[in-house]
C-alpha cells in the first residue's frame, strides 16, 4: 500500500478530507453558475459519476447568491471559485458555501485576511490555490517557477493563520507537469494541511488524460495528494471518469473490478478487441455484479493467447486465456473449465455472477 | 530538465538506445507475423505514426523466418520476440532480426545460453523481458512480485554476460501499476543497461492510457527509461500516440507544439471546447506549420476567461484568451491585438504561420 503523507483532516461539508480518509474525487462546473437549473443538472451528473466536491465560479455577486439556491437543492459540498475580489468570498460564505478557494496570485493580503476571519468565524475552509498563470510580476526572479508558487502559497498560510483559520488546504498547479509535481514535492513536508491535487489548463482530453495521469499519479505513488481534480477541456463527467483511474490505477480506491487485458500479438488467434469492450459492457451493466467499495477490487483478467494468459489470469481473481477457439477460464490460478469462445464472455460473466460472494 | 539514469548505449539496428540519446518509441504488430503483407503493412503504419523500433511475435519457425522477408521491405528495427524456445531466436537470429526478446520466466537457462552465446557473435542485443505473468514457481515465496521480477531480470543477466553479451536491455512488467513502478526503481541503480519501459495488459484504452501514464510518467520523471512501449488492448498506433504524449508531457522529446487549454468555467462565455478542437485539427493539418523536433516544443495557449488566460498565455509561446466574444492574442507576453471570437483560430494560425521562423 501506498503510505501517506500524515495531514490533518479538513471537514468540507459533511466529506472529511485528508490523510486518514480516501483520495477524494472533485470537479467544477462548465455551466454559467447564475444558471442554476443548468448548474444543478450538471452537479447531479457529476454526483452521479462519483464526484464527491464541486466547485463553481464565482465572477460577481449574483453568483454568489445563487449558491444558496443550489445549495437548496443538490447533495455534494460546494466550493466558491473566487478571484480579485474578497467581497465574492464574503457572500459566498454567506450563501452557504462549504468551501471557499481564493487564488493568491490576484487577491490583495487585506482581502485574504478578511475572507480568512470569516471563514474561521463560520468554520468554514479555504483553498489556497495557486496557480501559474497568475503569479506576482515580483517573484518572477527566483529561479523556478514551482518555486514562486511554493513560497507563494507559504506566503499567504501564515497571513489566513495569523486570522485564526487552520482548516486549509493548498494546491500548486502549473500547466506544466514537471512544475506541478517540483512545486507539490517541494511544499509537501512543510506544513500538514491536505493537499488539493491538480495540472491546470491540461487541455483537450487527449493530451489534457496523459499529463493529469502522470502529473497526479506520480505524486498519488508517492503519497501526496488528499484529492484531486482532473481538468479537461471537455465535459466534466470524463474529469471524474478520469480522476477515479488515476486512482484505483495506483490502488488508492477501488471503484469497482478492474479489467485487465493484453494488447494482443500475432500469437492472438481471437478478436480479443471486441470481446474485451464487450465483457466491460456487459460487466458494467449488469447490476448484480456490484462490489463493495472497499478494499481492493476484484481483478479480472482477459488474455490473448496462452503465454502470458494463464500467469496473468493467475494474478488476477479470475479470468479467461483464449487459445485457438477456446477460451480456458481461470480462477485463482486453476482452470475451472475450457469453453467455446463464442460463448467465451458470457460465459465468464456467469461465473463471476455465480461466485460473486466466494470471489468477494 | 530531467536527468537521466546513467546507461550504456545499445545499439539496435542504426538506432541507439540508452541515457545520452532520446527515449525511444516502441510497439508490436498484432499481425500473424507470417502473413507478411499485413505485418508489413501494419509497421509501415506504427512508423508513419512516430514509432522507432517494432516487435514481431515469433511462435513458430515459420515466423522466424518471415522476419527475412519483413526486414528487407520496412526501415525501422524489427524485434523478436520469444518465448520458451531458444531454437525460435537462433532462427530469428539468421533471419536479420535487430534485437531477441527473451522471457527468462519461461527460457530453460541453457536456452538462454545459447541465445547469449549467437546474439553476441552476431552483435545483436538482447532484452530480457521479465513479466509478471511468467514468473518461476520457486520464486513466490519472496515478499513482493517486484522484488522476484527483479532478480529473475538480475540473474538472468548474469546469465547472458557470462556468455560475453553485452548488449542487454531490461525490461519488469507486470499489469500492477505500483508493481511495475517498485520493480524498476528497485533495479534501476544495480547496472548500467538500458531500461525499456511498459506496463503489460494495461487493457482498454479508457484505463490503459491512465495506467500507462501513471506507471511510465512517474518512472520517466525520475530518470528512469530509455525506450518506452505502451501495452493497449487496441490499435496499435494509439499506442504510439500514447507514448508520444507521455514523453512530450514531461518534457524528454519534442514532438510538435503543445497545446494548453483550460477547462472552461462559469467564467467562460464562448464555446472553447469546439475552439480548441477546431485549431488543434487546423493546426496539424497545417503543412506550413512544422516546427523542428528538437529542443523544447512551442507552448501555446487557447484559454477560456480573463483570469487565468493573460497569465497562462504569458507562460506560452503564444496564445489567446477569450473574453465576451472577443479574444486576445498573446505573444511573450504581450497583447498583439484583439479580434472577434469568430475567427480568432484562424487570426491565431495566421499570426503562427508569419511568425514561425521568429516564434522559433
Amino acid at each position: 500500500m501506498i503510505e501517506r503523507r500524515k495531514t490533518r483532516t479538513v471537514m468540507v461539508g459533511a466529506l472529511a478530507i485528508g490523510s486518514p480518509h480516501p483520495v477524494r474525487v472533485q470537479s467544477m462546473t462548465k455551466t454559467d453558475t447564475v444558471d442554476v437549473d443548468a448548474t444543478v443538472c450538471q452537479i447531479n451528473a457529476l454526483e452521479k459519476a462519483g464526484c464527491e466536491i464541486v466547485r463553481v465560479a464565482v465572477r460577481h455577486m449574483e453568483a454568489a447568491r445563487a449558491i444558496r439556491k443550489i445549495k437548496a437543492i443538490t447533495n455534494i459540498p460546494v466550493v466558491a471559485d473566487i478571484h480579485f475580489d474578497s467581497k465574492l468570498a464574503m457572500e459566498s460564505l454567506k450563501n452557504g458555501a462549504d468551501k471557499i478557494r481564493i487564488n493568491p496570485g490576484n487577491m490583495p493580503v487585506e482581502g485574504m485576511r478578511e475572507v480568512a476571519k470569516a471563514a474561521a468565524k463560520k468554520k468554514i475552509p479555504v483553498r489556497i490555490g495557486v496557480n501559474s498563470g497568475s503569479l506576482p510580476e515580483d517573484k518572477q526572479c527566483l529561479e523556478r517557477e514551482s518555486d514562486v508558487m511554493a513560497a507563494l502559497a507559504l506566503r499567504s498560510m501564515d497571513i489566513l493563520r495569523e486570522e485564526g483559520l487552520l482548516d486549509i488546504i493548498v494546491s500548486l498547479k502549473a500547466s506544466d507537469v514537471r512544475t506541478t509535481v517540483e512545486a507539490y514535492r517541494g511544499i509537501a513536508e512543510k506544513f500538514d494541511c491536505p493537499l488539493h491535487l491538480g495540472v491546470t489548463a491540461a487541455g483537450l482530453p487527449a493530451d489534457g488524460i496523459v499529463r493529469s495521469s502522470v502529473g497526479m499519479g506520480s505524486l498519488l505513488l508517492d503519497g501526496i495528494g488528499d484529492t484531486i481534480r482532473v481538468s479537461l477541456t471537455g465535459d466534466p463527467v470524463c474529469e471524474v471518469d478520469t480522476a477515479k483511474r488515476i486512482l484505483s490505477s495506483v490502488g488508492l480506491r477501488n471503484f469497482g473490478p478492474e479489467i485487465i487485458s493484453c494488447p494482443t500479438c500475432g500469437r492472438c488467434r481471437v478478436d480479443l478487441v471486441t470481446l474485451a469492450g464487450e465483457f466491460e459492457e456487459k460487466l458494467r451493466g449488469n447490476e448484480k455484479l456490484t462490489f463493495p467499495d472497499a478494499g481492493r477490487p476484484l481483478v479480472i483478467a482477459l488474455m490473448g493467447c496462452e503465454i502470458n494468459g494463464p500467469g496473468e489470469a493467475k494474478n488476477a481473481d479470475i479470468g479467461i486465456a483464449f487459445g485457438s477457439g477456446t477460451g480456458a477460464i481461470f480462477e485463482n490460478g486453476k482452470i475451472l473449465n475450457t469453453v467455446s469462445a463464442d460463448n467465451a464472455i458470457d460465459e465468464l460473466l456467469r461465473v463471476i455472477e455465480a461466485r460473486r460472494s466466494s470471489l468477494w
